[in-house]
């Protein structure tokens, strides 16, 4: 099985995810807000690409919610902290995400098979999910404006480091993901420092959301794993 | 200080090089090569980007090297091993050189105040010259064929770990820098084994080319550096 890592949504190309399992990226902070939402009881999540995008999408009940810059949106009910989306607010209800990074990689992904949200909290369970879809994997690191965001580089190797550990002689990584895969073993027990070192992390402790980078860095907290089904994620 | 490193000629626009100075590495093999070449008495290696380019720009006395898809180009003296490029060949010659993705990151990377071609062979001479030129630092990883190349990466890292050690308070790292940085660390005592494994490695010991490998992985083994000075590498 084949494992490929793409370091960021620029060098996405729609024809790197025919007949593969997709596995998208984006630790600080959108895939682990779906994650933490999806867990919290929300229905769904719907990523969408634009703002108009998401307010087309909300019906009565839903939840809309995303962020610019890392900032919440004007008139948006929500913004992308993990720790806004809890079992009080969204149990039982959609939610509408759209971010700058996280929502782009989940469409750039859509030619997969199937299409997986995953983050340093259920990467395990994600791994294993993907292995169970019997195809080559495609992990995508969102990244931040096109560029590699360590934080995402470093959930790809653990995510590696579990296929490995599940499917030991059937791995066959490229070149990036082998180098992802010495980057998390290298970190492995520093995963909240890198977080905190990594530009996307410095600038939410300049935000003063130095909390929601604590609640992305619990690796292996959460075993659900939200895939897509026609627009919207879902619990397998 | 700041340092950026990019990781494959694909995401190197040319306003990411504007008043800087840049390193250009092609670990396997053409930057090696370069450097094998001056080391070995050539006046100057000449990069170009096309096979018709080579040709055109080949005077009397002229070697002519290369290679497309890891193997010499039809009627070229020489192909692209360092090996190649002894001094009772090269010696007060010009080369002319067109590899697949050496020479194109080379002449990505023009726009810089100064161009630096780096490999595993003169990493730490080039971080010594990169930091006198004291500007922004961009370290440019060719890959193959628009992908990323470890042997690059862990260079690019090496390149780091030296300037880290120059320059310890100044040296201001964008995440892929970090990650690098990482990487190189974890395979400090086993460059040769990932050269060995890593894509563009296997490629050269199907072909033959085991012993170019070896060359290449021979660590701050040569102080010069060559430097882009109008469309000729020389040393400085």
């Amino acid at each position: 099985m084949h494992v490929q890592v793409i370091p960021s949504v620029k060098e996405a190309g729609s024809a790197k995810f025919n007949h593969k399992t997709a596995i998208a990226i984006d630790v600080l902070r959108a895939t682990s807000t779906i994650v933490t939402a999806l867990a919290a009881g929300a229905v769904s999540v719907i990523p969408a690409e634009t703002v108009m995008d998401a307010r087309a999408l909300q019906r009565p009940g839903d939840i809309v919610g995303g962020e610019r810059f890392s900032r919440k949106i004007a008139g948006f009910e929500f913004g992308n902290s993990p720790r806004e989306y809890t079992e009080q607010a969204v149990g039982g209800r959609r939610v509408i995400l759209t971010t700058t990074n996280g929502t782009r990689a989940i469409h750039k992904s859509m030619r997969a098979d199937t299409v997986i949200a995953a983050s340093l909290l259920n990467a395990e369970a994600s791994a294993r999910f993907a292995l169970e879809q019997r195809r080559d994997i495609v992990i995508l690191c969102a990244g931040s404006h096109d560029d590699f965001a360590i934080e995402d580089g470093l959930c790809a190797g653990l995510l590696v480091e579990h296929l490995k550990q599940m499917c030991p002689s059937a791995v066959e990584l490229d070149d990036f993901g082998g180098a992802m895969h010495a980057l998390y073993r290298a970190n492995a027990d520093s995963v909240l420092d890198t977080l905190m070192n990594s530009q996307s992390g410095k600038r939410l402790q300049k935000l003063g959301s130095a909390e929601d980078i604590y609640e992305c860095a619990k690796v292996d907290s959460i075993s659900i794993v939200p895939y897509l089904n026609g627009d919207q994620l879902i619990l397998k």
